[in-house]
C-alpha cells in the first residue's frame, strides 16, 4: 500500500504538527512527550484522558475539546501509548475532582495504562472498554476488544464531567454505557502498517472477514462478500444477542468507517440498519455515520448499537466542540 | 474493488435514504426527482444549488444547511443530475431574490445545468468552478475541472447570501473566489464505480498519477511514488504558479482526501504543505483538513489554496452548520 509518508518512523510526529496547526483554536499539542489537551481547561471537573495506537485517527485525538476529552495520548502505528505521556497529560489537565482514564481493552493499552495508574499521585478511576462482539479471546486482547463504541462511551461521559458529574459517578456512567453498547465489523481489505510497508493480512478477491478488528485481526470467520443487507443482519443479530434489548427499546446506531470505504456505503449500512433494527421492534432514535474508529486505509465498516434511557439521549444530545465531533 | 451494495443500481437511492434519516435536523430529502434542501428555508436570501455526481460526498450533499448550500442534486455515480432535480430543487428553494447555480466544469453537469438554467421563470445566475490547474483540456471538461476548490466556494457565497447579499453580489463572490482558488492532487490508487465493478483506471504498485482528477481522469503524468515533501512542493508549485500570489499574502489551505487515505497522512501533508508556503513568503491562516472532495474509494489526496483578504476570511469563518461542515 503506497502512503504519503517521509520517514515512516517520523509519520506520527509530523501528522500531529500538521493536527496542532489546524486545530489550534480547540487543542494544544505538546510533542515530547506526546499528548494532546484542550485548549481551554476546565480546572473543576473531571478529567477524561484516553489514548491509544495511532492509526485510528480521529479516535482520539479528533475527541480532544468540549464536552469529550480532556486529553488524549497517541502511541505510534497500532502501538499504545507509554505511561510517560498519561502522566504528563494527566499532570497537564489534571484536577481535584480527579483523572478518569478510558482505556480500550488491548493487552499493551491496558498494561500501559496500569502502569501510569500506578504512579499516580492524584484520584483517578479506570474505565475499560469491550464493546466488540466478534469473540471472547481475541488477539492482542484479553477478553473482548474495545472499538468503535469507544466514541460513545467517550461522548457520553465527557458530556456528564462537563456538567460536573464527580469522579465516581463518571467512572459508573462510563461503565454502564459499556455495557450496554455493542459493535461487530467486517473488513473487504486489509491495512497496511507504515514501518511494515506490508498488509496485515492477506484477503482474496471475493473474500470479507466477518468480526474482524480495528488492527486487521482476524474475526469469526472468512466468507465470500456478501450482499449489504445480509452483512447488516448478521452485524446486527450478534449485536443484540449481546445487548439483549426489551422490546421497544431506544437505541443509538452508530455506522463507522474503517476508512477506505466511501461515505455512500456507510449512509446505505446506516439505512439497512435502521430497517432491521425496527424489524426487531427497536427505535433507533439516534445516528451517527462517519469514519471515526479507523484503521489506516482498511475497507470495511462496523456497526454499533447503544441502548439510550433519558439520561443517555441527553448525554449525547449535550454540546461537543471537538476537532471531529462538533454540534 | 468490494462494495457495501445490494443492487449497485439501488446505491445512491439506498444511501439517500440513510442521509435523510441520519440528518433529519438540518436537511429534508425529496426522491423523485432526488434533491437536498436546507430543513429550514429562509425565503429572503438568494438560494444556492449545487450539484453534481454522486461518489464524491459529502459534496455537494453534506454541504446543505444554514450558511452554505440551500439546495443539492446528486447524480448517479459520476454522472450529472438532470434538469428535473434542478428545477424540482430551485422550485422547493426559490425565492425572490433568485437562484445561483454553482456548477463544477464537467462537460455533462454545464450542459444539464444550462438546460435546467433554460427552462427557469425566476432570476438566476451562475458560478462555473473551474479550480484544478493539472492541465487545461481534460476528459470529461471542456477546459479546467472543477474539484475541491468548489467547497471553498461554496463556503463563502454561502456566508455572503446568508448574510443578505443580492443575487449579482453573490455570482460576483463566486467568480472572484474562484479565480483566487486552485487546486491540484495525486492518486496512489483507483477508484471503481459501482455499476462498472473494475477500477476507472490501472497503475502498478510503486506508481502515482499526478494531477488526477476526482472521477479518476488522467492527470499530468505518471510517476514513481515520491516522499511527501517532494509531492507537496510539486502540487504547490503548479497551484502557485497559477495564483501568481503577491508575497505576504494570507492563504486558505485545504487539505483534501479522496476517500481512501487516512487521516494521519492527510494531517501530514497539512503540515509539509504549510512549511513550503510560509518558505515562499505566504501566510497559512485557515486550514481544512480531511475528506471532503472525494472520488469514491480512490487513495491521494489534493491541495487548495485560496488567497484570502479581510472580506474572505470573515465569509469562510461565518457560521456554517451541515451535516459535513459544521463551525
Amino acid at each position: 500500500m503506497k502512503k504519503f509518508s517521509n520517514l515512516p518512523s517520523d509519520l506520527v510526529y509530523e501528522s500531529m504538527l500538521g493536527f496542532a496547526a489546524v486545530h489550534e483554536q480547540l487543542v494544544s499539542v505538546h510533542m515530547d512527550p506526546l499528548y494532546v489537551t484542550r485548549k481551554t481547561p476546565n480546572p473543576s471537573k473531571v478529567a477524561l484522558i484516553s489514548g491509544g495506537g495511532s492509526g485510528h485517527e480521529p479516535l482520539h485525538t479528533g475527541f480532544v475539546g468540549v464536552g469529550m476529552l480532556d486529553a488524549a495520548c497517541p502511541g505510534q502505528v497500532f502501538t499504545s501509548p507509554t505511561p510517560n505521556q498519561m502522566l504528563a497529560a494527566a499532570k497537564a489537565v489534571g484536577s481535584e475532582a480527579g483523572v478518569l482514564f478510558i482505556v480500550k481493552n488491548y493487552a499493551g493499552d491496558v498494561m500501559n495504562f496500569q502502569m501510569a495508574m500506578d504512579m499516580m499521585d492524584v484520584e483517578f478511576a479506570s474505565i475499560l472498554v469491550n464493546d466488540d462482539v466478534s469473540f471472547e479471546a481475541a488477539a492482542h486482547t484479553a477478553g473482548r476488544r474495545g472499538v468503535a463504541g469507544t466514541l460513545v462511551v467517550e461522548k457520553m461521559v465527557g458530556a456528564a464531567a462537563e456538567r460536573g458529574s464527580d469522579l465516581s459517578s463518571c467512572k459508573h456512567l462510563g461503565d454502564r454505557v459499556n455495557a450496554c453498547t455493542a459493535s461487530m465489523g467486517v473488513a473487504f481489505t486489509s491495512c497496511t502498517v507504515p514501518e511494515a510497508g506490508v498488509p496485515t493480512f492477506e484477503i482474496g478477491p471475493a473474500e470479507m472477514e466477518v468480526g474482524v478488528g480495528i488492527h486487521g485481526e482476524p474475526g469469526r470467520r472468512r466468507t465470500a462478500v456478501q450482499p449489504a443487507a445480509a452483512i447488516v443482519k448478521d452485524l446486527l443479530q450478534a449485536i443484540l444477542k449481546d445487548l439483549n434489548p426489551k422490546p421497544g427499546s431506544e437505541v443509538l446506531l452508530h455506522v463507522n468507517g474503517f476508512g477506505g470505504t466511501p461515505l455512500m456505503e456507510l449512509y446505505l449500512l446506516h439505512h439497512l440498519a435502521g430497517e432491521y433494527l425496527r424489524e426487531q421492534g427497536l427505535v433507533p432514535v439516534r445516528s451517527l455515520v462517519g469514519n471515526y474508529t479507523t484503521s489506516l486505509e482498511m475497507a470495511g465498516a462496523s456497526l454499533t448499537v447503544t441502548l439510550l434511557d433519558d439520561e443517555l439521549k441527553s448525554l449525547w444530545d449535550a454540546p461537543v466542540i471537538t476537532p471531529a465531533l462538533r454540534w
